[in-house]
């Protein structure tokens, strides 16, 4: 007879281990598997699909339980998805989740967000993948909603609805009665305003970067955007592969001119 | 009578300001226009679009001469291209050029590409955009192929021929007899065996990322990793909207069932 195996969930985040939103995320999914959490040591927002090409990455497990094993990574949300996959894990996860993240990352932020970044990287080696984000950067944010929406689409993902070759993005609004779930896309925009300039302690110009959205597609009702202002959760599937198939035909000819 | 204003280019890059890939660009394309350089103070490869969300950025201008002002940045490619645009330029760049990137950005390589991260970032903001990567890693490869292609598509955005919403990777093969350029599409396929690993001097275990590319669709003419393997400069256009829209369809019922 065969050993039964619970599903195998590996979880990241962007935030760093210690963080409230992924230890919300790990007691709300323990109930569906074996969960195997390796998460960046440190705040790691805004690293996108970052890779650490030039220093070695170091693990270190922190904790360990029956059915929960907790590793800190030096490496970014993209390494630690790396490392589980092909040196921790005994078998391919049946599910990834990365969150939950304290801050949106819905719209353009998909291509700045470490929390997203380790979502597409699941998908790239073919494991079923989740990036969930709360729409409130407060380090001590309530994760109610968003860890009920994130075990319901945990749920769906283990019982096999998820299309191959895609992930999902998912947002929750920071209210405590979300209406329920958008099937969205991409809200098409970018972040204006970008910079505060200030002077370090010896007179030098230092910029930090913050600014704001700007949405391009105010009132588009299949937008991600639209649907967390309409109280919403926000489900995006997203591919890594990022060809403009539309102009492949207009800029053909390039190829007999150069 | 209005005075005559040069195309202006804002050049970046992953592989740090004092490269040869981003040097060999700035001559190459000098005569196009007026040039601001705007690069990383170090190597920042694999940062993919990661942008420095809890430090202050520092930019120092460390060469000016007619027409060519050179500044290094400690941000990452994304950093330095949303400065540029925010903060240093006086006018909206006519074209972005990210490289020439020491090693290929082909296929999977634009999700983790710093080079691929810029030109998307200029995408974002509007300014015709082009990343160019030669397939050589070597700090002192030859340029000379790479330079004549980038400047072929350079010519080609600033007489207006890029369609909106999108941006360029170019990957040049490291030849000397490059045969033309194909129109194609972003390979598909994963990273396998990623990592080495070995003890630091304390004994400890540490991870080295590595591994090599696996092509899912050798034989794909349409392909970039097709094009470059047959002497061909490969060009896809890509877009920073990763919907995947073919399955939103097939998700829709999960809006009722949550």
């Amino acid at each position: 007879m065969l050993k039964y195996k619970k599903p195998l969930i590996l979880i990241t985040n962007d935030d760093g281990v210690h963080a409230k939103g992924i230890n919300a995320l790990i007691e709300g999914v323990r109930s569906l598997g074996e969960i195997v959490v390796i998460a960046p040591d440190r705040i790691r927002s805004g690293m996108s699909s970052a890779i650490t090409a030039s220093n070695p990455i170091r693990l270190n497990q922190i904790h360990k339980e029956k059915d929960l094993t907790v590793y800190s990574c030096t490496g970014t949300p993209v390494d630690c998805v790396k490392l589980g996959i092909n040196e921790i894990l005994d078998r391919k996860p049946d599910l990834l989740l990365s969150g939950i993240n304290h801050g949106s990352n819905a719209a353009i932020c998909v291509i700045y967000s470490g929390t997203v970044g380790a979502a597409l990287e699941g998908c790239i080696l073919k494991i079923p993948s989740v990036g969930i984000s709360l729409t409130n950067h407060s380090p001590d944010a309530d994760f109610t909603q968003a860890v009920k929406y994130g075990k319901l689409i945990a749920e769906k993902i283990l019982a096999g609805e998820l299309p191959e070759g895609v992930c999902i993005n998912l947002n929750i609004p920071d209210i405590s009665n979300v209406k329920g779930l958008k099937i969205c896309t991409q809200t098409k925009g970018y972040w204006a305003k970008e910079f505060q300039t200030a002077k370090d302690p010896s007179g030098q110009t230092v910029y930090w970067l913050t600014g704001s959205f700007l949405n391009e597609e105010l009132g588009n009702e299949q937008s991600d955007e639209w649907a967390l202002s309409q109280g919403y959760a926000a489900l995006v599937p997203l591919q890594p592969d990022m060809t403009a198939y539309s102009v492949l035909g207009k800029i053909k000819n390039w190829e007999l001119s150069v």
